[in-house]
């Protein structure tokens, strides 16, 4: 199987992808609306690389808290995504800022998407790196938190997320698609991207939305 | 009754219209908070077309899960806003899109309001389209709730809405005017916004709030 | 003791001044992240004057129900900040909004912060006026709630805050930084203004996440 | 007018009252489900004597913070129901225990309703003294909350509540007769009694409900 | 094939049940916890006859509003269970009461499961019929909901639900086995609660739990 | 320092634990109510051995998802109580049931207080053994979570609990007293037993509310 070009993704929408999944019977792939991008403008696209966190009420003597989401990162391949997942919305911890992305930016990592807070929000969007998250509070994850396992299956925002899915997220939101069928996906969502063109010039001009429908199939 | 002309509420706001159906007794009539704008920028006014959503978990043999909706839409005069009732807040479904909207603009409609979901945010705030909704999210209603009934009273944003009332949204949320109540609101409203141009007048001079208060019993 | 010189806080974040809270064990100082600027790009920095409400659902006779919260404007002197607890969030009341906002400009007040509602928001973010808020929404308070005590201890967003407590807000939210431990908060958080500096630097040459940590001990 | 003799509510219920008042358009009398009987045994009736609270995080100089709830509970008179409204549901106070059951039960009140905690439940229990809240929990309300206002309008578990009006409660709930409607509101439910008296009859016997419901209208 | 007996279900669990499904990769099959009882001591066991609620807020001119469900009971044949999914939790409506309880007895139904409301508890509770619900409530759905469809596939407690699955409730909650793999869910069941007989003498007898699960592998 | 006895707690009660620890300024001693009793008439009282629980969305090579509560149980001690942190309240997992209770009986343990679910509710009613939760449902962690750590500070239904704190819960919920002030705490608390068995008999002779609070200073 040839690998696939991600850059191709880049002219398709999550809305678009939503659809096509639910169409392959493939419902729970969209993170909740809590999920929300740090910068509207900004396209994310890349593969998923997993972290998952558990709730941490005090420190292990001499425990670095931050050692496997430092070798994530120190990981990271160009145009991977990294996932952390925090059993959000909480409102206890940050586990994604400023000197991640920096790192991220400097191993060309395409983004991260969180359902924890995220903060050094002014400074993350100067980058323009995409973030997506479950909201922005100034709490460290140290005593909080930490990451105990890296490169795993995780649930972040409602979807179930395995190492290497394809993540997409744009101002619509954030979709995941399934390793086993993304192939499919995209072509179908490139199909799709044609025939809603065709939808919006007969609805521009003017056309009733029930002939349209009725012609083309989609709404 | 000569009819209202609705291009005289764009000098009001939200705020206003609040206040003053407050000081009528109606005060169940602006929509909680989780009911924002797209876009800070636009005000909305217009006349209530209602759809009222229920969730479904499958589809009829057969069935055009639009077809009501379609009914609305294309049944849309210039100035109606459409109301979509969806239970809301809810991470289940974004019932209005780019392509309603599309359809919306071709007749020359106000705008739309829904305690459920919106997708295609880039596109509608591209076409200035006021879309007041309950979240942002990608997932299309199709096999996930149907509209059931269109043109009935509904609840949207925990605001009881007939069809034909009068709906305004600015960036501080929305307000529905009751039929009953709408011209009696607009002329006390108007009176509000001169009364607050001279409070306003006076705090900015340094006048103390008490002896403003006092002198114009407005705050 | 020499009074604090605020102004050297402009420089801090509300990030770094919650990092070196938690160092010194005041972990519950920042508050819940429903709490956001109206404006994103405005830094908050002031003591706090603390107004505390109770809901109501009637009006006593010849009642000024703004009697409390005209007494607390009308007292702000320069660099304060009001602090109105709501028992937030709340869908209920916004009590503030931009006849208060004016009246404190007017007396040089640095800003607002509550876990209630505001309003008026258009026009208070066209006058640069700094306000952290719990949700946005026309509703007054006037036969919803009054503010019963002012200048006294309350909960705001999570956190206790006392009259003259410095109340810090920017993009990443609010923390507050409890009078007995001001000048430790201050000191301690330039200097780790300086290490995240160098740390920054390193991560952008691509140096190893592992290495720079082991190095400054900052992440 | 003939005082209402509040015993022949005995043979009443939560249900039917509340069918009643739908009939006649007051559909927000029956509190959320979150409030429930301690004892489910116990049937309340009673007029309600209310009380309005505050949340607190301090206590003033001197201050008894009960003085507003003994003087509530001093002045109960035969047959009279606490109602304690909290903004519940909440999780932070328990304003009825044992001791002011204690002193209500000398006093010949009826009972207690509050959207609020209760504690001592297993001694209030014993006494059989019916009180409806809204969880149970060991929190005092001293330095938690305070009662600022009694014998005026609240909101208790989501229904407005004047002092005087007519307070039910059973194992299904709480709703609540405003005084203008209670004459009607309880001729209507014993009417129905016996209507649903003779459709229980009908289908014990197995007659379709169908049939049932086109020849007595009840269900 | 033959037809599953459903007696031999009494003798299981819903955690039994549960932990079969899940160790077949079923693990979406229980309700979620705020399905309860009415009577701890009923077991539940039957075949589902799913009703769907949409919200409503007026009624249809000359419309019976208890239409549809009338005919889902009148339908009802022995051993069968009522379904009633109202995108719970809920406090609007209570679908389920005596009346309908009377005449699914009398047609020998197993009992009923809800995600709403259920009201004339007291009198359900003395009929000692199986009742599963996400509260208790006295609100009638006359004017706020309507049964929409029936015998279709309806969600209920978080639970996808197909008529004819296999409904199974006790105090542990309410799990949902699909058709498809019925046999071998049941005879799995049967088989672990040896298993579970046999680590419990284990356990009783003092018997380290490392040794008790290491030999047979159940906990 | 002499070793508490623990067995005098047990005339003592949840509330005037809870009001003696706030009298000293430990006001976030309790658990929060949807923490409730298995059995309402049981008493709990032991010192805790902690479980702190991640969510896990699969299973590792060769993992014993319950190696670390296996290791728990088997070493407890007469006396003790198991708390389980689980980030509560959830409705994903109950890791609490009949076949660790047996174990925890047969180790002569105190109880087992949760802020996660507990399932086999019947059993372990009969057994009498003292469980406090946050809810019931019939899902296995496993595959949904594991214990990773214990021994260690946890947060459980709001409260900080560190191994070895005193756990007491009745009927009205559950308390947790630091280790560094039980001997006072308990001293303080059987002298408010007896100042309300006064004040108690006052009340019932109905002696006014505000002479027996003067006197007494209980209420």
């Amino acid at each position: 199987m040839r690998p696939i070009d991600l850059t191709q993704l880049r002219g398709l929408s999550a809305a678009i992808l939503s659809d096509v999944m639910d169409s392959l019977g493939l419902t729970r792939r969209a993170m909740k609306p809590f999920v929300r991008p740090l910068d509207d403008e900004l396209v994310l696209v890349g593969r998923a690389r997993t972290g998952l966190y558990m709730s941490a009420f005090s420190l292990r003597d001499g425990e670095n808290p931050y050692e496997v989401e430092i070798a994530l990162v120190d990981d990271l391949r160009p145009g991977e995504v990294v996932v952390l997942a925090c059993n959000g919305p909480t409102d206890r911890i940050a586990p994604w800022g400023e000197l991640l992305s920096t790192a991220s930016v400097a191993r060309n990592a395409a983004g991260c998407v969180t359902d924890g807070l995220v903060r050094d929000v002014k400074q993350i969007r100067a980058m323009q790196f995409p973030v997506f998250h479950g909201g922005i509070g100034p709490l460290d994850t140290k005593g909080r938190a930490r990451m105990v396992d890296r490169d795993v299956r995780v649930e972040c925002g409602g979807v179930s997320i395995d190492p290497g899915d394809i993540v997409f997220g744009d101002v619509d939101g954030v979709v995941v698609i399934p390793r086993s069928h993304e192939a499919l996906v995209i072509e179908k969502a490139s199909e799709k991207v044609m025939g809603e063109n065709q939808t919006r010039d007969a609805l521009r001009k003017g056309e009733p939305l029930a002939a349209v429908f009725k012609r083309l199939g989609i709404l």
